[in-house]
């Protein structure tokens, strides 16, 4: 289902994912309009050639008017939004979104939004350690997966609208999971890999460290610059699926820890061989 | 110091590190000859022109006539080596070695030596996922570090010449170190990240996970394709720091997990705005 040339698009919130969406879509030929909330981001865009148009006023005709809506706010400030303007969205319009945890606003989004509004939620897994729509890219988008999470209030159409986008944004694999899956899924191979990270940061002091790092140090690290509050309010809408996935981390930790210290050769050999083995599946994508 | 052109220089065992070696020195103009278990080896570096000549044999005139020998063993083989072969070496001769832990082989290895040998460690803090010779490459010493760790047996002489040959390998930095802090440093900055990546692997059993990774997950496993061989010997090797290492960052990570499971926003960020400061220094290097 292809998104016709011209659709009335309208990106609420011109961040790094914002502003990357908006460039990708002013790339394929879209017009696109945004609403934020720093007159500067707007400035920016227009000046890049972006957006044709962006304010920083609730303005009912602007948002009345448009056709597929995207959000790219915090979860918390897009459920504000949403309870104080879903009202001025018309009929017939497509709501989607970038948020990194489905269940605890998937189903509050739906549940506020006025009869003939689809909200059908998307995930577009990239990002970069820097913020702000002037560190915007559609590049983050290649060799990307983009999850579409649907539950059952949503119409097969809007399912492969938001697919569709997708693809014009540029992801190389589109994919579709139940809020609850995606949920799990990202507790595990995101949230609990900047937990770690950030745990690794945390548990040494010795400042001359720098001086020795090698790449896999690195490689752990490089997500420990980390946005405080986009996280910790990330972390805490999956707070029980993320307790979850860091306990079970722990345990195999442990598991290491202690054939170690037992001096267990061939149970850590053991590990280490599963490991390989599963990693080398990852090689193969 | 310069290490003269016509140094009659041995190696060791022509796997993975040998190899990228022989490489780096025969660049340099140096005439590299090798000891080495598997006579296939020895045809490839023949033919890739690494080396001018190789053996698997233990032949008394050429380790007797070498005046700078780098050994490039698992480390049990590289102590067995020396007590077996070690009287074969002549005075004068500088011994040399990669391996990735010290304070369990340095004192060994200079103990069991011929009066008038001297043995200067090293660790070339570079490696990859994939072993033997044929992988051999000396791209992977530029931007990386290389450790001297020597102890009061050492005269400056050797710890010099030491350090040169890292330059002639074309190692973005030289330092140096004990063989103590160098073993407290690896544990945390490689021992305790491959453990990481090997826990992740093995903590998670759902085969699909591969078609929804992002970067940040692929960056934590990188190195969860480990030598499980290599790897657990120099884990028990270094047992107690790397033992420590795990406790410490267990403890941050279940300090993580106990804001979250708490709803303790602040403390979160608390962490998250340390690990990004801390993380930030390693950019500037």
């Amino acid at each position: 289902m292809m998104i016709p040339k011209d659709k009335k698009i309208l990106i609420v919130g011109l961040g790094l994912m914002g502003g990357s969406y908006a460039r990708a879509l002013t790339k394929a030929g879209y017009e696109v309009k945004c609403v934020t909330k720093d007159q500067s981001s707007i400035d920016y865009a227009l000046k890049e050639g972006m957006i044709s148009y962006g304010t920083t006023e609730t303005d009912p005709v602007l948002i009345g008017g448009s056709e597929l809506v995207i959000f790219a706010l915090y979860p918390h400030i897009f459920l504000e939004w949403i309870r104080e303007n879903g009202h001025l969205l018309s009929p017939g319009t497509l709501v989607t979104d970038v948020t990194g945890v489905k269940s605890a606003v998937v189903d509050e989004v739906q549940a506020m939004l006025p009869e003939g509004v689809e909200f059908i939620a998307a995930h577009p897994m990239a990002g970069r350690e820097v913020y702000g729509v002037e560190n915007s890219t559609d590049a983050i988008f290649r060799g990307a997966n983009y999850i579409v999470t649907p539950t059952e209030k949503n119409t097969p159409e809007a399912i492969e609208t938001c697919k569709e986008l997708g693809r014009v944004l540029g992801f190389s694999r589109i994919s579709e999971l139940t809020p609850d899956k995606h949920d799990e899924m990202i507790a595990f191979v995101s949230q609990l890999t900047h937990c770690i990270a950030v745990a690794l940061m945390t548990s040494n002091t010795e400042p001359h460290l720098v001086d020795y790092t090698g790449d896999s140090f690195r490689d752990l690290t490089r997500i420990a610059r980390i946005n405080e509050d986009m996280w910790s309010e990330l972390f805490l809408l999956n707070r029980k699926k993320l307790v979850a996935e860091i306990d079970a981390f722990t345990g195999e930790l442990h598991r290491m820890r202690t054939y170690l210290a037992d001096g267990n050769t061939e149970k850590m050999k053991e590990m280490m061989r599963i490991s390989t083995e599963r990693r080398a599946l990852f090689d193969k994508k």
